[in-house]
C-alpha cells in the first residue's frame, strides 16, 4: 500500500439480478453471498401474505394488504412481480432506488419471469442465471422441498425446463454445484462489474492529481 | 458436489489484454496473476533484443533476428508490435492462436499503444488498464526502475500522463495499489468473463440431457 491512493470515484450501487428455476437455490446463494460480502445488500420484497411468526416487517417482507399492493403496482412502485399460492410478491422500487443511489450493490432473488421485466425496465441491470448442475438434481432438490403431488411436480419439471433454455436471454450464467463455489463466481462477476470503466469515470482525473 | 454435475461446454480460451503505463508493474502483475492461478498462460514475446544469461529461448521470449522479425511482421504473424531501446518487440499470433483453440486463457503484458492495435485486430479481446495508485507513485516506482536522467523522466512521465488519459478506451480499470488486491481483481474478471452466457453456449442442453 502506498500513502497516496486513489479513491475510486463515486458510482451509483449496481443492481444484480440472481434468477434460475424454482428449486435452483436462489436464496441460499444471496445469503452465502452476503455471509461472505456483508457489503452487498438485499432487496426486500413486498408481499401481501401474512407474515410467519419469526418474520419482521422491513427486514424479511414489506407486508401489505392485496389493496395497497393494487395502489403500488398502479402506481409504477413496483419494479417486477409475480404470484405463488394466492399471494402476490413484489420488489419496490424506491427503497431499491435510495440504495443505489447511495452507491450499495444490490442483489436480488428473483423469478426468470420477474427478471424478464427487470431487464426491460432497469437498463444496466446485471443479470446472473443459477444453473442446477442437472436436471435430475433439480428434481430432488424440488422433492427435499416437500413437493410430493406428482402433477404438482411434474408442471414445475417442465416450467424448470422452458426456464433453462431461457438462460441465453442472461448475460451470465454461474452453475450452482457446489454452494461456496458459485458464491464466489458471483462476487467474481460483481467485483468485474465494479471495474468496469463505465463504473469508474474520472479515476483518471483523481490519479492525476496526485 | 452432486455426482452429476455437467462439464461447462468446451470454448475457446480468452485473450485478456493487461496494460498501463511504464512502470505500473505489468510483468510482476501477470507473474502474480499465475502463480494464483496456474491454468492461466502468459503469451510469449518475439524480440530482437540479445538473450540475456538467464534467458530461455521459448520461455523467456523467442530471440529473432531483425530479418526474421521484418519477416513475421510483413506476413501478418505479428499481432502487435512495438520498439524500445532500439530493439524490437511483438506478439507472435500463431503460438496464441494454438492455445485458445485449446481452450486455454492467455494473458498478455502490453503496451497501451499494443492494446489499442489488439483491439482492433483481435475482436474479443477482454482489456485491462492497470493503473498506477497515484501519478507520485508512479514516478517513484520508476526512479527505483532506475531511470536518473531528469529529460528522460519527465518524458515517460508525460508519456504516462497521456496513457492514463486513454484509460476509458479500456473495458475495465483495476487500481494496482496493493500487488495481491489486483490480482485478485483481474483473476474476478477472467472468471465473470467465463461465465458469460457466449462463453457457456450449449449448456442448457447438457444441462437438461442429465
Amino acid at each position: 500500500m502506498t500513502t497516496d491512493t486513489v479513491v475510486c470515484p463515486p458510482r451509483k450501487g449496481l443492481l444484480i439480478c440472481v434468477s434460475g428455476p424454482s428449486g435452483v437455490g436462489k436464496g441460499t446463494m444471496i445469503r452465502k453471498i452476503r455471509e461472505i460480502d456483508p457489503c452487498v445488500a438485499h432487496s426486500i420484497s413486498v408481499t401481501t401474505r401474512n407474515p410467519r411468526r419469526d418474520e419482521i416487517e422491513g427486514v424479511s417482507y414489506y407486508f401489505r394488504s392485496k389493496e395497497a399492493f393494487e395502489q403500488m403496482l398502479a402506481s409504477g412502485e413496483i419494479l417486477e412481480h409475480d404470484s405463488y399460492c394466492g399471494n402476490d410478491y413484489g420488489t419496490p422500487r424506491t427503497p431499491l432506488a435510495r440504495m443505489v443511489e447511495q452507491g450499495i450493490d444490490v442483489v436480488m432473488d428473483i423469478t426468470v419471469p420477474g427478471s424478464l421485466s427487470v431487464m426491460e425496465n432497469y437498463p444496466g441491470v446485471i443479470t446472473v442465471f443459477l444453473m442446477p448442475p442437472s436436471y435430475s438434481e433439480l428434481r430432488r432438490r424440488l422433492m427435499k422441498r416437500g413437493t410430493e403431488d406428482e402433477t404438482v411436480m411434474e408442471l414445475r419439471m417442465k416450467k424448470a425446463r422452458d426456464e433453462i433454455r431461457q438462460c441465453s436471454l442472461f448475460q451470465y450464467v454461474v452453475v450452482n454445484d457446489d454452494l461456496d463455489t458459485a458464491a464466489r463466481r458471483i462476487l467474481g462477476i460483481i467485483e468485474a462489474e465494479r471495474c468496469r470503466y463505465k463504473n469508474m469515470k474520472g479515476i483518471e482525473d483523481q490519479v492525476l492529481a496526485l
